[in-house]
């Protein structure tokens, strides 16, 4: 799960630079919007969820529902977040087992005022997803100096 | 593939509308960056793409790498595009079969020109997304009138 900052690559966007494990989870941690692939027997489906990440697990809300029923299905699944800056675009992918709380208690005060607030008519649990791993990549918008 | 504007029903965050499908390609043609998910045994995997649609079809171009390399052996795939406006959140996602195009002097000039600049040392090819079902959903900040 781990390795350097690298010189930039290419991507069909242009320069692309891997990011380490650290700044990946570090930008993962800063924001609190991504997108949830999950797969069905070969169907994958994909929901953009709220989360709060501690900077070493994802946790979120669902109520009972098509994307609850597919975690329980098949618990592994990819969660990625991104960003659009001025100067680049970055993307952070984690593989990851999905796994529903029993016991909120656990829960910490972060989390629970990171998320946002619930309409309390729905019946939800906390998922939690336990990573495998982990990989940023900032894709840059302009040639950097020296190499054009 | 057809269902009309209902009423709004409950989301975990707060009241939602389902949308039709003719409203669901509008918002999804007005856009040009979204999330593909993908399934390869089990493991699904998450994107972010440039794309552009048409309204009946959606296209994007990839270089040789893990997403072609997923796509070529699972087609099926799950395509969202969402936006954050002040009074909502609406998200739309398309379950498809992916199609790499061996001939893409089909491209209209829309696309190719709303395609982001290549570079043109990488090899691409462009896939297209053949629809099987879109649904758009609608999520308010605020509760409407009358519901509290």
């Amino acid at each position: 799960m781990s390795h350097d900052v690298s010189e930039p690559g290419w991507s069909p966007q242009g320069p692309v630079v891997e990011l380490s494990d650290e700044e990946s989870w570090k930008r993962l941690s800063s924001k609190n919007f991504g997108h949830l692939a999950l797969s069905t027997r070969g169907r994958p489906d994909i929901f953009p969820v709220n989360y709060y990440s501690d900077g070493r697990t994802i946790l979120f809300r669902s109520s009972k529902g098509a994307k609850l029923n597919e975690l329980v299905e098949n618990p592994h699944v990819a969660f990625e977040v991104d960003a659009d800056t001025p100067d680049n675009v970055w993307s952070v992918v984690v593989h990851a087992t999905a796994k529903v709380l029993k016991d909120d208690l656990v829960l910490s005060v972060a989390a629970r005022e990171t998320l946002p607030a619930w309409i309390p008519v729905e019946e939800f649990v906390y998922v939690s997803l336990e990573p495998n791993s982990i990989r940023g990549r900032l894709f840059e918008r302009h040639l950097p100096i020296g190499r054009i």
